[in-house]
């Protein structure tokens, strides 16, 4: 058996596994403070990776960024009932704005530094947005606004896991507003195929794009869309969602023009959000039982180049030939960009840091040492295919020129061979179910990879949809979304028996 | 007399003229939340592009990015006395994490749900990056420490200003920790030479880089430099602030390290922090009675071309025209970057989107009507030099050819004019003042364009120090810096008559 790098495999502890991979890939932390993390450099750098390829897309599609205030009046919340019942119960309030000496060497708010209205902590800024766009908007000319904004925001969880669900989590956050339903419906759907093409080209992350049920839409939407990715543990990840908000914001907070023929309309407006979160669907697509593999594209360093030194005089002839190295691959272009090509110089021994960034997750991992030197050569570890057959280091020796030259396709085969695999995994995983007796069958006791099953309905409202709702929970189910590119109902609902409308997904969640 | 596009100049109410430039070019409003601004999209763009380049520095000088919580515990406050005093009386405190109906309409925190310890809303994040620190290292192998966050932080601040002083406010903090006082004053320079190369070669604004007196130090540090910038009314703005902070906060949050011997020591750190408040300088520097003047290595669009549209049949071949103008600018690299170029197609007056672009300060804006089209011309306005000498605008028609061939060298010209205007009023105003009635009679009551006065002190501490600080507080006085290129000291204190040990500058401040 190949000894791996990580203490724990998938298949032993898929929870231990993802916190280890965490810690071992330098991604995050602890921080001491309940439910916030601190993202350490590599897993920053990978977000500063995905903010850079989606504020991309979200600009060429005519976006402009903004930022608001961090603090919501309590007042704020107060307009949208069905808005704040959905997020009352999970948010820091300011009440102070000093802090004075409790006379035992501690300190503790000052009671005369009362604030007159608490200030909420922004759990997601439609509130104070709509505000602003009630401001702006008068007629409309003003439409469409088209904004969005890179903030953190806190929801009190009281369960946190890390990137997947803490209290504090940085996310985009698009808020548009526009003078008719078509035009918000379209850019409802827009973002929501921006953010499937983002999740497939950039994170090599395969989504079902569709609309969630009811019962899962955002408090105060109309409708609301989602990406769903499913981990190598056969659980869904809502990986970014979209939401028809209608006029239900408008409304609340004023949101009108005058329309070409001079009468006043309430805006439509939408929201939509990718997060940290991604960084969890990452890891637990993507990652293997030696670490983190990382898509070349949110990689922050593409190939990596450990010298082996000896603490020796031909250590200099070893440097001068890895920098040589790095400028040649610094010139190259992957994927639009000039390939990101790191020398590390660090004082570690070369295993440990080979190991080091093969638990990062670095596509690729040169070593150079004497021998390679004398040859024109460097040792190419590949981490998407890092053991031979017998099981062995798949460490090539290659002529460095030969390297360069193929250093791009090397990085774009990683990257669409991560996508396929991904891929395989997912359409494998994906089935149809005829009855809730196989609905039943396919999630009992010790299933394994339990994936999504797709079932047809009648996609019932109200009360009887919480009777549906409450049959999955228990089987642990939820609801996932009716696929975009799903094919029509032809068959009987499995919870009603009556007539299907369309198909729908189910699966476990995080 | 020339009509200017803003009610009010520079010469008839500064203040008024500041906040006339930040509403009518878009850079920021009032949000209704206290001492909390909306950043609207020219001014976030302005900061995404110094963000951009003053990444670039940060990490070409081996700063990796983090993220660390926006919360800190109070206990974490506690540890460092001077620090908490410093700090203390102006933080926004979280004491409960959910909300719930007061039954009559209205939301009211949570008794139920009150935090046992409560939490900071950050002020600036050394205590709680130092809690890092301490688990990160603990080998002089591990040692510097290079660490950079972008992130938001909460002072409660009484009287706000927009970009000047606002509650929350953006910022970059940079924190690093060191195996030696030699190295990590070391750092604290270099990132003040960091700050000053990013103010003078991206910003325009030319600064005076030097040490703070002790009564300006930062909270809990050794020393404190900064990067002084001088406004259009002759008052300061501390733009930057470099810190070293020995081993006061390594004692109090136990950095430590074993070092080569196996003995253990503290680490020495270091902070330095730059924030949205350098869009303030941006404006009080470039600004006219026009509206801003932004630099072109910041401006979000570096040369906008407005189509001059006549709801005609001939519209369809002026907006081919300025396409194919937008493509071939776009295809030009300047400053190492390719030049960002707009078309500006939204539906208003051509007159009205001219005027816009002055007032938001794009330092080129091309207009294109049929008669252009028609000759192959363009008409070209530069912000730099908006009005020919007899008042009239001083728009030009220019080969289109010839004016894509010197668009680079316009851009690096308006950039480095800017500059060079700046830097000559600077100089122009900063004098010698032998003795205490020269400072008094420079800044009399009444006096223009004040400037900087630079004197020759004793450097005193403590209580001298305080009533040296009391004196000028007299004349709205502060000190500034001690400038690094000052010349030695040769003469007397001017405010003890003691032989003076150096020259500092006074002056009033924002």
């Amino acid at each position: 058996m190949i000894k791996r790098a990580l203490s724990v495999t998938r298949e032993a502890n898929f929870a231990e596994w993802y916190q280890t991979v965490i810690a071992e890939a330098d991604m995050a932390e602890e921080s001491g403070v309940r439910g916030c993390m601190v993202i350490r450099p590599w897993g920053y750098g990978i977000w500063e990776r995905m903010q850079r390829l989606l504020d991309d897309k979200i600009k060429a599609t005519g976006h402009e960024n903004c930022y608001f205030p961090l603090f919501i009046p309590l007042s704020y919340f107060e307009k949208e009932a069905e808005h704040v019942d959905g997020f009352a119960k999970e948010m820091a309030v300011v009440t102070h704005h000093r802090l004075i000496s409790d006379g035992k060497g501690g300190l503790v708010p000052d009671p005369s530094a009362k604030l007159e209205e608490p200030l909420v902590v922004r759990p997601t800024s439609e509130t104070v947005i709509g505000t602003a766009f009630a401001r702006w908007v008068q007629s409309w000319r003003d439409l469409p606004v088209l904004i969005n904004q890179w903030a953190n925001v806190v929801r009190w969880e009281m369960r946190t896991r890390m990137f997947l669900r803490t209290a504090e989590f940085l996310w985009q956050e698009g808020h548009t507003a526009h003078a008719t339903e078509a035009e918000a419906r379209e850019e409802t759907l827009r973002m929501l195929e921006v953010y499937r093409e983002f999740a497939e080209e950039c994170v090599a992350l395969p989504v079902v794009a569709g609309e969630k049920p009811e019962n899962e839409r955002f408090p105060g939407a109309v409708a609301t869309y989602s990406i769903e990715a499913m981990m190598q543990d056969g659980k869904a990840l809502q990986a970014g969602t979209s939401h028809f908000l209608g006029t239900n914001f408008a409304r609340a907070q004023d949101i009108k023009f005058q329309n070409s023929e001079g009468v006043f309309e309430h805006a439509n407006t939408t929201s939509w959000g990718v997060s940290t979160r991604m960084i969890g669907g990452l890891i637990m697509v993507h990652g293997d039982d030696d670490g983190l593999r990382v898509p070349p594209r949110l990689a922050p360093w593409q190939i990596v180049i450990v010298p082996m030194l000896r603490d020796a005089p031909e250590d200099a002839a070893v440097v001068d030939y890895c920098k040589a190295l790095q400028k040649d691959l610094a010139g190259l272009s992957a994927f639009g960009e000039p390939v990101r090509a790191l020398l590390d110089l660090k004082a570690a021994k070369a295993a440990t840091k080979r190991w080091g960034w093969v638990k990062k997750g670095a596509p690729i991992v040169i070593e150079v040492g004497g021998r390679d030197v004398a040859g024109g050569n460097v040792s190419v570890l590949r981490r998407d295919r890092l053991y031979r057959e017998d099981g062995k280091l798949d460490s090539a020796v290659v002529a460095k020129g030969k390297f360069v030259g193929g250093a791009v396709a090397a990085l774009e085969e990683i990257q669409s061979g991560l996508f396929a695999e991904a891929k395989a995994r997912l359409d494998a995983n994906i089935a149809p179910a005829a009855d809730w007796a196989a609905v039943e069958a396919h999630f009992a006791e010790g299933a394994k990879t339990p994936g999504f099953l797709e079932v047809q309905w009648s996609k019932p409202t109200g009360a009887a949809l919480e009777k549906v709702v409450e049959r999955l929970k228990g089987l642990k189910l939820t609801l996932r979304n009716v696929p975009n590119d799903a094919a029509p109902a032809d068959g009987a609902c499995i919870f009603t028996g009556d007539a299907a409308v369309e198909r729908v997904l189910v699966g476990r969640s995080y």
